[in-house]
């Protein structure tokens, strides 16, 4: 694999920063264009949105029957909403779906029924203390049928009979989930995964959806080492499907990252793999420790996304999450607030610099050798040392090259000396680039 | 052992929480009982708990002849003390040993002499700092005479002759200590040792010889995996006399507590044992740090109590130290305030508990194996999963199952689970059951 | 080894106190003496500064020619400068090299001519952030003139033509370096280094030579287990000369320090070599830690003095640099202010204990092994237990002979015993040597 390395080392497509300076803007733009769809677990709503990604990328959208058994979990059966509201006793719609589809409980089974106030209130979920908002709530796994509501909008509801409607169907047909992969020099692939069961709501997860869909077009035309393979399937289920089918492919994924809420303002948060040291783990928190100093790092536990199956023991893979703010710690979670307000360009642009970052640290790494082992360089012969009065920039260049040169005893690789000279993996990359080309590091 | 293992796991004694409700009252009773007797290494006073004590268990009690050498040690003669006081010019008893055992110098030779106070003194030990208490001293290994008095009754004695009475002998004889042997699937063992030499201190040490009697007494009729072998010696030279006794029997030793001070509110204090690693020290940590946020986890140090011997180089046995406020360091230490005052029933329940639950993790520990690795469980389909919405205790119920399940690879045994999960022991314990008993988690 | 050991701890040198209790006076005369050299990397300077120092101890001074490639270096010309100085048009020295040898940029070429001053100021180097101090800089591998001033001075000079002249020359020679061996009872060496190039500043670093000097002088007469190598060689080009003519020597090598900046009241530092766990950094870190609440143990980093040689990855040697304040963090670093009040007696006799105390736990590190591990000794009946009522030195004295005994199983060192008990090494020492007298150590 040595040859791949080098050849990899020498200029591969991760850190490459995007040509496209407007990324974010590029992503927010997608975000928005499936933010509208219904999704839930199965059904048209993901495959409207498959479809919308294929016009980026050439994904492939691969079908799971209704009833198949995945591993401890069975497929479930599509649902398809046509229309859902609650008529008061005057005929008007105190509840409308077409508003918001997180009106109607996921995946919840059809209703048409008349009933008093103080029945159908067993059947709608609201936030007592964010009264204005919306919950979104899902049913997938046990039939019932529910509506979700502002609690200040309900509160005001009069007593008195309503018109229940949810006009929906839960039938036998498939699961779908879409696949990409981009070929790399090996194939050896870094797995990159998001999930795509939840309706309208914007950081949690359209954002992930869409910034990995752009990564992966920027991918395409570049040459890698590694073979990075895209999964865009619904959360559990769908990325359990995934893993049934291809348990053998999975010895080949290296490193992995579950991607979600990636668009709001807060973290970087980045959650370890279970194995707590996989190489992605070092990688991850290297680059978020320079990223902002609100990064947070955190154990694995066995709670969150779908890093939970990659990371189940029968599979236990180097696979961590990428998030702004940590799932289930901000208030706009999981409601109607969780909008396109919510997320902004800036936020997708910094995210989709920390994941290439990421990448860039998996694909470019490698142990750097030193052509003269006895005794520091002198960088003025060479043309290398970066003159001035000690400025800290200038400062910063030496030492970024005193410590790659200092470390190049084959026993060490550049994130090892990133760590070690606490600087950034690619400023060091850049500096080792340089000293290569000077002869000063084996080529 | 796996049989032995899973045999204990299922349900065995440490783990059941007493029957008795009141097991803090009934723990300060045998403290009240046996706090009067005149304790020293060697005599009466240990034969008399000792007997006290085999009211409650079938304490089996040896004797060591006086003159014995035991490692770098001698056996002492036994100490008698009939009465002691000392009498001023008008014939006034101004230190009587009947009102207060600590009024002797522990060990003392006799003395009949009639002195002026200027010479007396000398043979008076007090407190300057805490004037009001009488002190605790002993001289088992050198031989002299002495008394102890509060300091302030000290210096009111106007100057003047008095008479010294100390009716006491010491005589070839023997010291006396107490075993018992709890027998369970294994010929393992767990010790339990106390020291019995001290006189009239409640906390130091009439609480654990009180608490470990009735800890005996209650796993009297369990089945245990482990044997529990129960030591009650005078400190030091009792601890070594039974070490050069049973030199090979202590290969069995896999675990071990010192018991000493455990009717006060402080602490909870874990000592490590030499090790520093052992499990019980472990087992210790984990249950001290979900029982107080107040206690401490010390690293071994070769001052202390029997831990000392236990932990001397040439038997380093796993044998850590708990008590409540480390020893030396509350004010009523080796004072006549350690009293019957300063332990409490609750205090004594609360310590009693904590060691139940120490001894619970040793004897329950187990390395639990799931039966489908690949992918969560769906624990709804089970009727494993807890609903309701979001409340804590049943967030923490699902999250005791999913980290169990998760880790449940071979490699962690419950106790490594519950590190990482950062819960109880006993919870997970209970969580572990569960899942075997709907067939998720191997028989 | 193990006889060379127990020789060594018999009572070896370094850790024996001086016999000059003026020690820190005697260091002193001889920086005041070698303050005035002008010294740069080769020429009359530092042969005049190593004359002097031969005076105190047989010390070989060796030649290396001018144009000698060293590694990635070349050995530059000798430097000599007879008279400098800056002459307005009146005629008056506004700057005058016999004032003080920074006036001129050390290894500066030659000059003489007239110029405007906004001509001049180009070759003019000053400290705006502190106007009343000259700069040291020099220009060893690049050719350039200059001179160095007051920014105070420089800002009140009035426009017109100034004469700029410095009366020097570059010419082909030798660069030299001082080396002295003082021959122990093992081959195995101890590195001592200190550099020598820089002109008139007091700590940086007369302060170490005089230091190195003192010492070496101080083990003349004594038997080590080790041999010390002393060197005295100008900053990177001297140290690698030194390692480029002895490197098959370099792996006698078995703990170094480089010492520099030993004269002022600040830290003391440690900078630990590259490997980060030799002994010499656990050595140093323990004698720190023990001599000042301010020591600061500091990371390698491939920036500092002559330990970038000693420890570039060709060679790694267990090196350290010992230093009071850190280079480049105080003030008076690189200037004028760096002169005689900048260093004081005390804190060169500091300095020069603290170096004794870590070539103490060099010299006399051993394991310790005691004649009877089963039991605690009993310390009274050896004449060992240290009484009185409990005042902390004899708790300390008792203290340490339980911690020795308590490990001195045949699987600690004396350090590490030390390190345990958190007490200091030449403590642990003489208590080691005590028992070993008393028969409770192995002798």
């Amino acid at each position: 694999m040595k040859s791949a390395v080098v050849e990899g080392g020498a200029g591969s497509a991760p850190c490459a920063p995007s040509r496209e300076a407007d990324i974010g803007d590029k992503i927010y733009q997608l975000v928005k264009d499936i933010f509208p769809f219904c999704r839930s677990v199965a059904g048209e709503g993901v495959r409207e949105t498959l479809r919308r990604l294929k016009q980026e990328i050439d994904l492939v959208i691969r079908e799971v029957p209704s009833g198949t058994e995945v591993y401890d979990w069975t497929i479930p059966r599509e649902w398809t909403v046509r229309d859902a509201f609650i008529r008061n006793a005057s005929g008007d719609k105190v509840l409308d779906f077409r508003a918001c589809n997180l009106h109607v409980l996921n995946h919840s089974a059809p209703i048409h029924a008349r009933m008093p106030l103080r029945e159908l209130r067993d059947h709608i979920f609201t936030l007592p203390d964010q009264p204005d908002r919306i919950p979104y709530r899902k049913s997938a796994y046990a039939e019932s049928w529910g509506f979700c509501m502002a609690h200040r909008q309900l509160m005001a509801l009069p007593d008195g009979d309503y018109e229940a409607v949810i006009d929906s169907s839960l039938e036998d047909g498939s699961l779908s989930y879409g696949e990409y992969l981009h070929v790399g020099a090996s194939d050896e692939e870094v797995l990159l995964s998001s999930h795509i069961c939840h309706p309208s709501l914007a950081n949690d997860n359209c954002s992930g959806l869409a910034l990995l869909t752009l990564l992966a077009r920027h991918l395409a035309g570049q040459r890698t080492r590694y073979s990075y393979r895209f999964i865009f399937a619904p959360g559990t289920i769908g990325a359990l499907a995934w893993l049934a089918r291809n348990e053998a492919n999975t010895k080949r994924i290296r490193h992995g990252l579950v991607v979600s809420c990636v668009g709001d303002g807060g973290g970087p948060t980045y959650k370890k793999s279970r194995r707590g040291s996989a190489f992605v783990d070092r990688a991850a928190g290297h680059v978020l420790r320079h990223a902002s100093p609100g990064s947070a790092i955190l154990d694995f536990s066995p709670y969150g996304y779908d890093e939970r199956q990659f990371c189940s023991p029968g599979f236990n893979l180097p696979v961590g999450l990428f998030q702004r703010s940590l799932f289930g710690t901000f208030p706009e979670y999981h409601t109607s607030a969780d909008n396109l307000d919510f997320v902004q360009p800036e936020h997708l642009a910094s995210s989709y610099s920390m994941i290439q970052a990421i990448l860039c640290v998996i694909e470019n790494n490698f142990t750097p050798v030193g052509t003269l082992l006895k005794g520091e360089r002198q960088l003025g012969r060479h043309g290398l040392y970066v003159g001035g009065d000690g400025a800290p920039a200038m400062q910063s260049a030496n030492m970024a090259m005193l410590w790659t040169l200092n470390l190049a005893d084959g026993n060490h690789t550049l994130l090892d000396i990133a760590e070690r000279a606490d600087m950034p993996f690619a400023e060091l990359l850049s500096v080792a680039r340089r000293l290569q080309a000077h002869g000063l590091l084996e080529p």
